[in-house]
């Protein structure tokens, strides 16, 4: 697969750094950046021949299979619309848009031209998302109940983040769009989400947009999906997702807490840990970053799909949808009541009521618990299914 | 001290066995129990030469120094009057109230009696609630942003708990109580709690009351509480609390995680973990169940400051407030928006502003972020003091 | 229980600290220090009437119960053959001696005056310890195959510590003490202690000790309980332990991860974790130290034993053990050969074989292993009973 | 890379599902087994036309650019021979050989030939083991004093591993190859190890071999390399490593404990995590158990290493240098005594003297600890370079 990167910026470099590495047979073919001495200096640490600052040309060249869209928030949909002018496969990073307006326009044109398009949601491709998705798949979770998605650090590493116009908002758009997906992906995708209740505020940074978030989105099976997004969290990155279902759980912690831990008293020379806020005392590096965030599994994924000709795992239409649900979170910061997620274009399932589990202990009651003491004794918390009166038994002393 | 406990059930039994263990000289005196036989079996486990079914003449009882109240919320009130009534020093199990009348009257009467208060917050008084409040109050994480307490396991252990009337709620006032006043202590008794937003749902028991709920309480200075309460949970008791600051950051774990991990193929011969879901396996008990969820330590606080003649750290007031915001939490759960703080009586500070560090860099920017790449260059992004243009320069190579 | 104390140093401030906290009935009254201005200091300071240099006058004093000897190592001996003198309860900290001939004299000393005399090993009073400790007596992890206890940190806090003379070794002796009575109680105290290998080495320090060593000690049913002590770790204090029965796992973390975290910019003013090395970054608390390491409820089985008439959990008999098996690890330092451990006085088990379990799969057949395949699939391998041939087999694909 | 496998088993297999997984470019091409039914399924599983029961004619084929010998250890000098003979590359599996003559003729064998010849040990190519190790090659650690790596677990899934005779030996050989390999890259390569001792025995199972044995490698600059193995672990797969140097620690889980965490009541359908001993209660699964274990790491240097012509990270040297070990290790555990470790050919440094800093306080005395007392005073430990007295010294109250 021959790749055009559009981008030269933190994120380009990890996506080409990631495509390069461990003997893997896509190459970058030609970068495109706005400033031509930065594409320069990008295809000359990457090995590449092709450089530029004209983007239609990069994308158009014949010898490109694909098209990596790597830029800004505010610069997905021309570039994206580029490609499908151009006819070629685009993968495009995340937030899709930065509204849903916007995602709604970008999933249109690629549908409408026919064209591959993968949404680059590389946290919904970690190893241990995949592992743990597939076991809840496998119903050893019984009903998701509640799920939590938490991104934290102190702050993005480029200043077009922090420009609210550029980036679409704070952090609920920078981090929110990944929690979100995590969740939507453990409850269901074809669970419609429903409405959303967000608190959002600028704590610390003498920034317009949000630095600190919490949203919670419900579906319309009744479960919950949680986001916490900030960037005003000291200590390096907290990436950690929660799962609750009626017969388990799942804690996954991406970064802080992997089973690398270190301590040093900073006599050595340099660099130890991504993100850390200090280069002495306990350390917790993860030992590959790009593998504990997803990168390669993800461009496996998109690759394998556009040569198999089918949908990857993350599509344009999940990134419109992530978008809409953002929508509805920024709306409800603001009215301070939970807020509709708008979708004119639904394509999962519809009417799906919140059911309640009543189990029939005997004819006269429901269960609602049943324990087993320290002492190992047995009793049961029942209520009459008439007058609904709640009680106790013992059935084993 | 000699103490006669109202109650003879699951609190009033871990009570007594904190009380009487670890060489303490406070002694129980006497039960009181509605059900004599209740009475005389809890007298007879804890060596108590007097119990019976009459309130008033248990605590009534000269010899008694005080008396603690561990009946159902719905009984509250009525043992605190009769201690007003009997002029007896009273210690009164969480929650105070079923709401926050009833707790208002019960403080009024107290402070009218003059008589000494506690209200047996027990999580307010983990060690490790302890250690990291003194740290907190001693600046080392900045000011505090955010908390989240979080206390979910499978459902109580006694009937009244499910039934709304009893109780007065359902995993909100069994839990929140605890997740609340802890929240209140990380950010500042004397900062004003102004709304709350909350989700509750009945999501797997055939009950009316609540039985899994995130709420988020808002206070004067900008600050949130998160409480996440939940009596679905699979897997145990889970017990964490997490406090963001602009400094640093606190991870608690009181339950699950707390370096004592053991797996077994089960073939001892009994119970090896409180609230664990199983008896094979990987199992995480505590050592001290009852150290470790703060019995020892709130009793010594109590008896410290009734002999000292000043309030404890956990008082009659505290409990109003906690059921204060409780009320809202409920109200938010129906309405679906924020719903202010009632409290007609408010002790603490007024007038607080919301306040954002502007950290200037220079003459013409403000400092968003500072960092240092991999490659040990520095950069800084910056905010023009007038035209808010956001910017990043690098300053060091 | 009214108690004299001798030594005002770092562990006798520890035990006056533990045993004034919590309400606890029993008192100290006073302390004896080689210093009388120490003396002095340590009186004001835990609130004593009585202080002073003359340790024969301190201990006759006819209101105190009990004796606590929290001296120097070098100095044990003559302490507790004060306590026989004046037939007063003894209890001495760790090790009992520099050697097992100097615990066997004082061992010999009290037991012909009949005197109550306990061993202060707190590390087997952890509440970890006890509650794991009750789970292996009742079977949960099967046979104890294996156990290790480590022990490691930058070093002691007082000088003598570092003089071989006074202390009888270095970390051997001030740690392995504490890593030999955890893996003895673990392994089954009546299990007799048969030879030792260690390696030692003085590695960092310009001291004739060692600082740091490793040791293996094998018991008569061949279970192997394994040492580590350091004197040369970075990071904090490291108490961990660890076992391995046939039918189970138990690990134990006291200090460095129970469930306690916390960063900070070091902005605060204090004092956060004991024995950390740094005041910012990724810092590890305990909540109580002193309840972490097992005072409050080893001074609770003390004094209890004394009251009703029995022995303690540890007794000076278990201190003579310990040393015995210490004193075969320094001489297989020097050896580099197992060394058996000398016991004149052994009142444990005799003659235990080391049984292996040869299971039957069926009359030609020993079962060596069943496992169940990733595809579902179940297999086991198994041991001719004649020939020693090992072969597998499916049982069900 | 087109490669032929020798071998159908697990760990064919697993290096199979590798090498065709994450667009890799290297292929397999051909398998060869001793039983052809097994070549024909594995073939059929992996989509290889080319397999068979004759090892030279698949080795010979002139598409093969690089054989894999992934056999059962007795069978590892025949293969490496016949890629010998046939001047094809050969990768090995761990361990190189039975013990050291055989690993040395193979290694003397491919170095005669000149072909390219790495030696397949995939642990020292996990992304926690890398950055670890670059993190101590850059100094963070200061000078490493003791390494300690573990694996255990309930034993091997095939037949030949439990036959000493087939395997060279039991846990020692078949985990321990790992555990002393990882030590001597964090000691250093070209350290010299010295003399080891081992202690291993039968505890569990009806074989002949070890089942379970603890080891110290001691090296020429005094540092200890530790290594722990056993197939009579219960919980899992136990893999962990631990450094201490004199400026830091290293601490890594591999597998138990690497922020995956999932509690199950088990009505999910099934396999969740490998190894697990069940599937229900809390388990450990990893995220990507072949890229946590190092394969995709492991295969990528050597393909690297072969088309720049150089030395792969892991070479036939070291699989002998680690047979050595080995050999030293049985010998020991026989004699009862440290055994020299037998290097007919040694290629590292020699003669490098174990190093004692003795850093000075001021002309008179050598500094041993310097330490800040919880209430901030800061006193010195220091010695006396004549007469060798330790005193200690407040520098600042």
């Amino acid at each position: 697969m021959n790749i055009a990167m559009l981008g030269s910026g933190f994120i380009a470099r990890f996506y080409a750094t990631t495509l390069h590495a461990q003997r893997r047979k896509d190459r970058i073919l030609s970068v495109y950046s706005r400033n031509t001495s930065h594409a320069k200096k990008f295809a000359a640490d990457f090995g590449l021949n092709k450089y530029g600052s004209e983007m239609e040309k990069i994308i158009q060249d014949p010898e490109v299979d694909a098209v990596i869209v790597a830029l800004p928030n505010h610069l997905h949909e021309e570039a994206v619309l580029a490609c499908v002018a151009a006819q070629k496969a685009v993968l495009c990073t995340k937030p899709l848009g930065r509204n849903a307006s916007e995602a709604k326009r970008m999933l249109e044109a690629v549908e409408k031209a026919g064209i591959f398009a993968g949404y680059l949601e590389d946290l919904c491709y970690t190893s241990k998302f995949l592992k743990s998705l597939a076991s809840i798949k496998a119903g050893n979770l019984g009903k998701i109940l509640w799920t939590k998605s938490r991104e934290a650090h102190p702050g993005p590493h480029s200043d077009w983040f922090w420009d609210k116009e550029q980036s679409g908002g704070g952090a609920i758009i920078d981090l929110g769009c990944h929690c979100v997906e995590i969740s939507r992906n453990f409850i269901g995708k074809s669970i419609r989400p429903v409405e959303v209740m967000c608190w959002a505020a600028t704590q610390v940074h003498p920034i317009d947009a949000e630095d600190h978030a919490i949203g919670l989105v419900k579906y319309e099976n009744g479960a919950i999906g949680q986001f916490e997004v900030s960037w005003t969290f000291r200590g390096g990155m907290d990436l950690r997702d929660e799962v609750m279902g009626t017969e388990g759980t799942v804690w996954l912690n991406s970064f802080l807490r992997t089973g690398f831990e270190m301590f040093t008293t900073g006599k050595g020379e340099n660099y130890i840990a991504e993100k850390a806020e200090s280069d002495s005392g306990w350390l917790f590096p993860v030992g590959d970053e790009s593998h504990e965030l997803g990168y390669p599994q993800m461009f496996s994924d998109m690759f394998d799909a556009m040569e198999q000709g089918i949908e990857p795992q993350e599509t344009f239409y999940d990134g419109y949808v992530v978008n809409a649900i953002l929508d509805a979170a920024f709306l409800s910061a603001k009215s301070k009541k939970w807020e509709k997620v708008i979708l004119e274009d639904w394509r999962g399932d519809s009417g799906i009521r919140e059911e309640k589990s009543q189990v029939s202990y005997d004819e006269k009651y429901y269960l609602i618990k049943k324990e087993i003491l320290p002492n190992g004794a047995e009793k049961v918390i029942l209520k009459d299914k008439v007058t609904g009166e709640i009680k106790q038994k013992t059935i084993r002393d």
